[in-house]
């Protein structure tokens, strides 16, 4: 049998947290350990508490809401997101994941439906990073021994908890921890033998699910994925006094070295998506010829091979170009994390048996059930993005939308449960 | 007969001048009513007394140093420079056209060469404007009046005197000039009445003289210019969930009219220069695709129907561009300022007649004295840049290529004064 999520108890969820850091326009800014988040953070206790949840926290501030099951000496399942937003953010990302692992709970309470593990709901602490970086640095922090070393070189504790206010540069996420109540004991962090599972339900960020006119994205992995820096040395002269066959100018070849980027990189598959979103141009001055433009390329794909194939493009970019020499750097990388199989499988049984349009996915985005798949089995479930669009205002799904995934995410959990 | 500068004296004041403000690899930072700057004023000030020239400064701290002739009634012959520099400038620009209207009227007074005309050596305040923007502020104060109205909306004297340190955003110009010690009377200021011509000595600071292998670079105008901002206005979304052919991303569009401009641009005239040396991307980070692009184009020449079909290429940026839309918006233009055609005549005959390698020569730059000429009857005299190089440290002419350039003013101001 099917179990239903309630459709106007999500839509109660969805109003009451989108008023918690309303930007007054749609959208919300809600930092990490903000006064908004911290309103966010008791509604989640209050709702949890009021179903008979027992409620409690770890030492990053990491919330577990769980529902005893009826052999408690199994591990628990655990499903969730955060709460925090970036800056100027929509009213679904991180918190729809939220909502709707207290959904799981509370439809679980309300129907009275029999589970034999114990079942979290939980909070990931400071997901985006936006006030206190990096990204996803609770799940780092807690997941940090099973982290690849590629990743982890990234992720260290002290540095994360010395992380410093990008608004005041002063306050530091300790602090901040410190003064929001919620920093708890250690010893009740996630992990490897109290948790046997882990659900997080997000929006997909992207356009594919609506172009497809499906409902609920399976996803299977999250993308491998490089950064490089590319740099272009040129020489600084006057605009004004230099003629054209004297100059090295850095910005030019920038702009030549991203159409050969462009040109190669469309050759490869097409299921390849590659950005340069960062540009820094020295002295950026508009009567200099710049002597240094310096840009991101960051390109995804499931394949280690294409990966390996964008590699060799960055390699081969020209060492001259119109008078200027060229360099890369690799910033990161990471390898495709593929979600556990069983429990893709889980959800996909349980989005045919709700009869939803649906597709199989992968996340191109980071989020914290990334990390705990190290540790713990984990896998996510996707919900449609209008236009595609994240991080900003007019992110939006349907309530009708956000209540299939969270029936999604319950069946999928039960599964798992009578495993 | 021809007049010779002195090549020691010229060391020796190169050596002197270059202490001031050292920054302790080859080069000078000296900005506006710096210490260093107080010191070069007070180094010109002592060095013109010593030899009976008068000394007295205007409103702005612009300081004029006079030699009397023989016919006192008659308007001055004045040639100067400035004395400051922009961070980790060279030792050479501005501080050389002082240098060398210091070495006329000394080259007078120890040679006893007789003059009719007051002849003066001159230094303007706030040249480079590094300090306190814009650059070319107290010529731009003092001609004001006569400027076009083009340039004139830049220049509104009340804003100037407000214009604040770009190093800690607080210290006026109005409080540099107060305090300098330099600040003196409005009635003192360079005008149409008291003088008769107007010649500035300047380092090239591009590489043509050097190719040419000329000593002297007779200048006849100031190149005509616009400045233009081109925007590209694309759609922000996430680097890794967005798939290429959903993306409308403004930094490829920006790539893809840059290289439009540089493939028309290059079509017209031989003698154009065009830049772009400013860049601004939104939001600016690796991991989302850029909603808007900015970058600036300066474009200069000679001839104004050249200009034109620069305007033209960019009325014909294309409107669309890889999903992309564009527009552009003038920031600023000017006319060719052609400099006094009798005053250019007697710097290329006592060239000649010095047997200096020699040519005409344009200016790209901007300059004092192309805000003079307004006023003022003015030309230019060019030394060679070793490597084109200016507002750098490398910057350098000889002394030798100094001494030609200063004897060149020397026979052009007594060929003035014979007049």
């Amino acid at each position: 049998m099917t179990y239903k999520a309630n459709e106007q108890r999500m839509q109660d969820k969805i109003d009451t947290f989108s008023k918690f850091g309303d930007a007054g326009h749609g959208g919300i800014t809600r930092y990490c350990f903000s006064e908004a988040d911290i309103q966010a953070r008791n509604e989640f206790k209050r709702r949890m508490e009021a179903i008979g949840a027992e409620f409690k926290t770890d030492d990053i501030g990491n919330m577990y809401a769980t529902l005893k099951g009826s052999e408690p000496d199994l591990p628990n399942i655990v499903t969730g997101s955060h709460t925090d937003s970036v800056k100027n953010g929509g009213n679904y990302d991180g918190i729809l994941g939220v909502m709707s692992a207290m959904e799981v709970l509370e439809a679980i309470h309300e129907q009275n439906i029999p589970h034999r593990h114990n079942i979290t709901a939980m909070v990931w602490t400071n997901e985006e990073g936006s006030l206190y970086p990096p990204a996803m640095m609770s799940s780092g922090i807690v997941m940090n021994d099973y982290l690849p070393a590629e990743i982890k070189k990234n992720f260290i504790f002290e540095n994360m908890m010395k992380s410093k206010s990008v608004i005041d540069n002063k306050t530091t996420f300790k602090e901040a921890l410190d003064n929001s109540g919620f920093k708890g004991d250690k010893a009740n962090r996630l992990n490897a033998k109290d948790y046997c599972a882990n659900f997080e339900l997000h929006i997909e960020q992207g356009p594919i699910l609506e172009a497809n006119n499906n409902d609920i994205g399976v996803v299977t992995c999250v993308l491998g994925m490089v950064n490089y820096r590319i740099k272009i040395y040129g020489v600084s002269d006057h605009a004004g006094t230099t003629p054209m066959k004297f100059r090295h100018d850095a910005l030019y070849g920038a702009a030549k070295v991203l159409q050969y980027l462009h040109d190669e990189l469309d050759k490869l598959d097409d299921e390849l998506v590659y950005t340069t979103g960062e540009i820094l141009c020295h002295p950026n001055v508009h009567t200099v010829i710049p002597d240094y433009v310096e840009f991101s390329i960051d390109a995804r794909h499931e394949k280690e091979e294409v990966i390996k194939q964008v590699v060799e493009v960055i390699k081969n970019i020209p060492k001259e170009i119109v008078g200027c020499t060229t360099d890369y750097e690799v910033a990161w990388t990471r390898d495709t994390v593929y979600y556990d199989e069983e429990l893709v499988s889980m959800v996909q049984e349980s989005v045919d048996e709700l009869g939803y349009s649906n597709q199989r996915i992968n996340s191109g985005a980071g989020h914290d059930a990334q990390f705990v798949s190290y540790m713990v089995p984990t896998t996510m479930v996707f919900v449609p993005s209008k236009d595609g669009h994240s991080h900003c205002e007019p992110e939006f799904t349907s309530t009708k939308q956000c209540t299939q995934g969270a029936s999604v995410l319950l069946n999928a959990i039960l599964k798992r449960d009578a495993k």
